[in-house]
Formats: structure tokens, sequence, C-alpha cells
């Protein structure tokens, strides 16, 4: 939860700042646009990281374990390597989830440690159910559950990925929650994978096309969340390997920032991101997760060396861009 | 993994049979095409669970710990009460991941408890996001992740539910993992919700719907996969609220097992379902959660008996609808 720090306050009542504002603060404080992205896979972690797992380990302990301790140190020998270059970390959750309840717990350790490291945390999960399912994820993600023993906290995270193909009633759940805590959420429009347009550039009998349609279901959600600094709390996942649809995009959604993945491995280049950043510095955030965690891959060296490096090379790249 | 019984083999060679043999299989034997939905929420746990969980734990224990066990044993009377009734259970992946690592781990408890009682399991999760992390779900509910410890065993469900928005190539890690373990796929198609004609019905320039697409897309993607049963390993998730739109999508996908949510706190009605039995009695599998395990809520006396009760009906229901 974010409470406003300059603004006039009624007394005994705190007020939340929008997850649109928010944003903006920190991007501007920080200077950069830059989030890391932890996708952790348990065959490719750094060395040091499983050389750190397997000190505190022993054979008796089950592999999920071991594997989940040894993504906890990949991932905070990243954030710590990297983290000073960005304004957030994007945690994606199928690679905890695959780790099943060892993972759920470093994914909340990994969400603590990046905001130890005062990182904005986004959930990728990519999650979209009916209104009663939608309502549990966001307990899960941006609230608390309650039971019967006392609320069970969820992950507390400052923005989460969803997805919109059941339509708004699916995402209400997701904004109420979200709103409530000064959080924030992306909807997917246009993915980044090769395949993207063949569901969401089809063309729409009365004109446009999917991925437009769902840009107009954004701006018209996002409208309330709208902060003083011009962006929503309700953003979109707009694919940095599609930049012909992004200034058509950055019109339909004017307030919406945008969460654009796509940008190294996958081909994106952030030189062609500039449309993302007509409604100011914070309209686009450049995810980039192989691309800096994998950098030692493409240069040799020491990993947290190259990843820092990379880091700062897309940070300073992007900063230009949106200037 | 599951192995043919009956058929010819290959010495030394263990065939896989696919999910809709198996499918259509299990629900010959068990003469019921009833799925037993499974979303607890500790807020309204059966009684008997609450006590369960509070004879074994004690106050030190931490909310979440104390919610988990609860669900897990309302879990466990659910399927003890109804599962004789159902050929598989359809786990709310949402109701347990909003209670963090313990939640999880009932998840998984929850599954292996539903295979004692010889009903498939399928998870509610929905996913759907680019391939390599597709890939990394596909790990986590349907097959196993590599570690330098050792593999990890993911849930090792029956099915899965995914989401198709980002398109075939991001549903191909699935179905690759699904084949591999004779599991299967339900792809959104037509969703229960109210709000689920705003995007899956919009019509489209080509003609049809979304929905259409939707349909043309998973009939394509389970051609492969079809079995002697004429039954793919890839069905859809097609809401019992739009009985209007089940012919269509039957003659679209002649293959697919339809998973149909809907039934009862939702509004829909086992009598209109007929289209989806046209390619045979595993052709429809009825998804009924609140409708059992809240049946008590409506005609009072003990929640077990009232499940049992509802259960009953409908699976007798759904049967000569099938037949």
């Amino acid at each position: 939860m974010a409470f406003t720090e300059g603004s006039p306050r009624v007394p005994g009542v705190e007020q939340i700042t929008g997850f649109g504002d928010r944003l903006a603060e920190r991007v501007a404080v920080r200077e950069s646009q830059l989030v890391l992205g932890l996708d952790p896979d348990p065959a490719r972690l750094w060395p040091a990281a499983i050389r750190r797992a397997q000190a505190n380990g022993t054979v008796a302990v089950p592999p999920a374990m071991r594997a989940a301790r040894a993504v906890a140190a990949h991932c905070a020998l990243a954030i710590e390597a990297a983290g000073e270059q960005c304004v957030a970390v994007k945690l994606q959750v199928a690679c905890f989830e695959r780790l099943g309840a060892p993972g759920w717990s470093v994914l909340a350790e990994t969400a603590a440690r990046a905001r130890e490291h005062g990182l904005l945390v986004i959930a990728d999960a990519k999650r979209g159910d009916i209104g009663v399912t939608a309502a549990a994820y966001a307990q899960a993600f941006l609230d608390e559950t309650p039971t019967p023993f006392g609320p069970v906290p969820g992950l507390g995270v400052d923005a989460l990925t969803v997805n919109p193909l059941l339509g708004r009633d699916s995402l209400e759940p997701f904004t109420t929650a979200a709103r409530g805590h000064g959080s924030g959420l992306f909807v997917l429009v246009r993915t980044s994978n090769p395949g993207a347009a063949e569901v969401q550039e089809r063309a729409l009998a009365d004109g446009g096309s999917v991925s437009g349609a769902l840009a107009a279901l954004v701006d018209e959600i996002g409208f309330a969340g709208t902060g003083r600094s011009g962006l929503s709390d309700v953003g979109a996942v707009v694919g940095a390997t599609a930049p012909d649809r992004l200034h058509a995009l950055r019109e339909r959604m004017p307030h919406a920032p945008f969460l654009l993945p796509g940008v190294g491995a996958q081909g994106g280049r952030v030189e062609e991101l500039a449309p993302a950043f007509m409604c100011g510095p914070a309209g686009g955030l450049i995810a980039a997760s192989r691309g800096i965690v994998a950098a030692h891959e493409q240069t040799g060296g020491d990993p947290a060396a190259a990843a820092a490096r990379e880091a700062a090379r897309i940070r300073d790249l992007a900063w230009r861009v949106a200037a």
C-alpha cells in the first residue's frame, strides 16, 4: 500500500495514491523505465546461485526445495547486480509455480527482496477468470483472503498482468482490489509472441481488430483510475515485437502505462518504442529478462557484471528514446 | 500417466492411451459425466472441515496453514460425499493459490485424494502465455521440471484449462506436454460468465465470431490427438449458460470433449446441453461446484448428505440427456 507523501490530507484519513501517479514518480526519481524480468529456469541459473544453494543444502533435502533455494539465490543476485538500473521487477509466476509450494514461498521472498531495493513488483501471471474466481486471484496477488483463522495476506504486488478474454466483468474484481491498495493492472492487449496476431489481430466486422477492442476496454476501465500524472492504474501489455501497432494503440489508450516485453531475446528494439512515451517518461516500461540475466552468454565473463552492463545500456537507451 | 490395459503392445514399449480415449472409457465405466468442482472459499467451508482443522491445529499455527488444513479437510469430505457420483474433480487453482505455499501443497494433496477415489483430475487454471512460459506452466501442471538437483514433479493432472488469447504457438507446449502423458487440455472457447460475449462473441470481418475462430483452432490442434473413441485430447470450455451457442460449437469441434461449467449457481440447465453429447456420452463433462458443495444452503441438513443427493440428481439427469 502506498500513501501520498506530499499532498494535503484529511486528518485521520490516509489517501491512497493511485498506481499511475506512483509509477510516474518512481520513474522520475530513478530515471529508469527498465523492468528486470525474472523468469528463472533451474537449468540456467547463475553458477553462484547453485553454489549458494549447495552450501546451504544437503542431499536429504528434496529437489524442489533445493531448486527453490537456488532460484531464490539467483533472483537475489540478479536484483543486486541490475536492480539499481531498474524501476521494477517483473516476476514470471510460472517459473516459481513449477517448483510447487517451495516455489511459491520463493516468489514471495523475491518480491520482498525487490522491495528492499526500492523496486516496484509486477507479477506476470496473466490471470483471467469469471468474477468469483477473478476475486480469488485478486486476493492471492493484490489483497488478502478472509478466513475463520484470520486474514491470509496475498503477495501484495504493485501490479499484476491479466488476460481480458473473459470480458469486462472478469476484470472488475482485479480493478477493485488494485485500486484499494494503490496497485495497478497490465491487461494483455497485443502480446510479444510470434503467433500473437492469430487471435489478437483478427479483423472485426465493425472495424479494427481484437487488440483494438481490448485497447478500448482498457481505456474505458482505466478512466476512473487516471491520476494527476495523466497515467491510469490500468495499463496494457504491448509487445515490443510489434512496433508498427504501437502508435495506434497509444492513441486508443492515451492514459495507459504500457508494459513492453520482448526486447532482446525476442527481437524487440528499444529505438522503436517512442510512441509508448507520448504520455510521458513513465508511459512505457521496458521489460527485459533473458537479455539482462543471460547477457554473459553473449558477452562472456561474470554474469553479474554482464547483467549490470546490459541493464545500464538498455536503461540509458530507453531514457533517451523517451526524452 | 496412463497406459492401455487391453490393447496390443509392442514388447518393452508402453503405449500411452490418449486423453480422449481415457475419458470415454472412464465415463462409460462410472456412468457419469459429472465433474465435482472444488473452489473452496475459506469463509464458507463445511463446519466439519473447520472442526477437523481446529482439532489438529493450535493458535500458534499461522492463519494460512490453518486455513489450508481446513480447505484440505473440506475437499476431502466433499470428495468422500459426492465423488462416487462423479467421473472427475475440477480444482479451481485460484482458491488454493490465495493461501500461498500451504495452499499449493493442499492443491497437490487434493489431487492425490481425488485419484484415490478413481476420479480424473482437471486443474482449472486458465493459463496462457508465450511459448517459453507456457512450457513452464506445462511443467507445473502436466510434466516435471529438470533441475541440477533432480527433476521436480508437477501436479500431474489429467487435464488443464488453458486460455488461447495468445494464439496457437502459446498452446503448443501444453499440447506436447499433455500428449506425452495421456493428459488433455480444455481450451477456453465460450466461457460461462455474464460478460463472456463482450470479447468472445465479437463478430469477425470474415464471418463468425471470436469464439468461432477459437473453436476452429481447437479442432485443428486437436486433430492429431483424436483417439479410437472419436474424442480428442484437446477439449473446449463451453459455458452451460450459453446453450444457444452449443450446437454450432459442437459442429465446429466434432471431436472435442466439452467442459461445461455454469450449471446451478450460474444458471445453466442440464436439459439444454444435449448438443454436447452428439459425439458420445463423454462429449460433455458437466462441472458443478457450488451447486453440489453448497447444496445444503438451499435444502438445509447435513452438507455431505445434501451434496451426495444433488450430485446423484445431476448425474442421473445428465446421463438421460446424453442417452
